[in-house]
């Protein structure tokens, strides 16, 4: 049931780094991104596949995990993830597409997690990426999804009455995350 | 199977008009939303949710329709949403939130698709928009969801190699998305 699915979808940093995933995998989650919807249907998205471990290692430090973790620079070795899709955005065809790298992302990790993978949105990367990666200068990356099968736990809970949306963890390094409620979010309109 | 609902989540533009939508599926869409991710977690997405015709009413003449069809002003009357959720930001919380805003309206639309519904991300309408909905200045509309009961065919192809991506509508009225192929937006970095 997709509720399931989508509750189950959620941002996960420390993996089982040893579980490979196979680019035919990628390739999947990819496929279903690329169904979603664009604005004016203009696809400019474009996506990088990596899963050897020897790129997976130039990647690595070029990211930022959780700005809430101050005390955590992120996944140790043996516990980072094993596969990456660059998102990428073709200059050529658009100058922007958050909504669609939003709608594509979700589609890849819904995928994800039905395979029993899950992954994380990372905004936070360094420009040496590009250069890294020998991505041509007319795409642009947008965001990196960082996938792997996941070793941790990810709780959601209510937002508290004093409105902080931080998320945390635990001494047993739960990872929990705050929601607003559906009354805090919602506004009904007359009725007849 | 998510990849069946994926696909079969498509922009839909003609309803069954008087196939009301209750506002508790309507909160049950959103809820889908809620759930989805957040960068920094800030959750800055507020939703109006609209079913009666003559809320209706008001909101359709301020939307824009389908910009690639120029002899197509819409649907007519009998084939219009049944219902709205008003997609809005929070400026007191962010300044932005279009990733998030892809991200909440796929959790949306593919909930709906599973129950039987389908709908439109429409972000042309009138700036009147936020006046006739009585919608306060710290709130600004990103974007409209047109939902209800489809009443049209949608096909997703390939498209083709003069890389037209424009939908069209043939002779008896199915409409046609052109999708670029997976191989046009994949890369595949080195393996080991």
């Amino acid at each position: 049931m997709l509720s399931k699915i989508i509750a189950e979808t959620r941002s996960y940093r420390r993996f089982w780094q040893a579980e490979s995933i196979a680019i035919a995998t990628l390739k999947e989650l990819v496929d279903l991104a690329r169904l979603g919807g664009s604005a004016r249907n203009v696809q400019p998205l474009k996506y990088l596949l990596v899963n050897s471990p020897s790129q997976n290692t130039k990647i690595f430090p070029q990211l930022g995990w959780a700005g809430y973790l101050k005390d955590w620079p992120g996944p140790v070795e043996g516990e980072r993830p094993s596969a990456y899709i660059i998102c990428m955005l073709d200059t050529r065809l658009s100058n922007g597409a958050e909504c669609d790298l939003g709608i594509a992302t979700q589609n890849i990790l819904l995928g994800a997690t039905e395979k029993g993978l899950g992954g994380c949105r990372i905004a936070s990367f360094s420009r040496e990426l590009q250069r890294i990666l020998n991505i041509p200068d007319h795409l642009q990356i947008l965001m990196v999804l960082a996938l792997g099968k996941p070793k941790e736990k990810v709780l959601i809970e209510d937002s508290g009455p004093d409105d902080d949306i931080k998320y945390w963890r635990d001494a047993t390094q739960v990872h929990h995350v705050p929601k607003r409620s559906l009354q805090e979010i919602i506004m009904v309109g007359q009725s007849d």
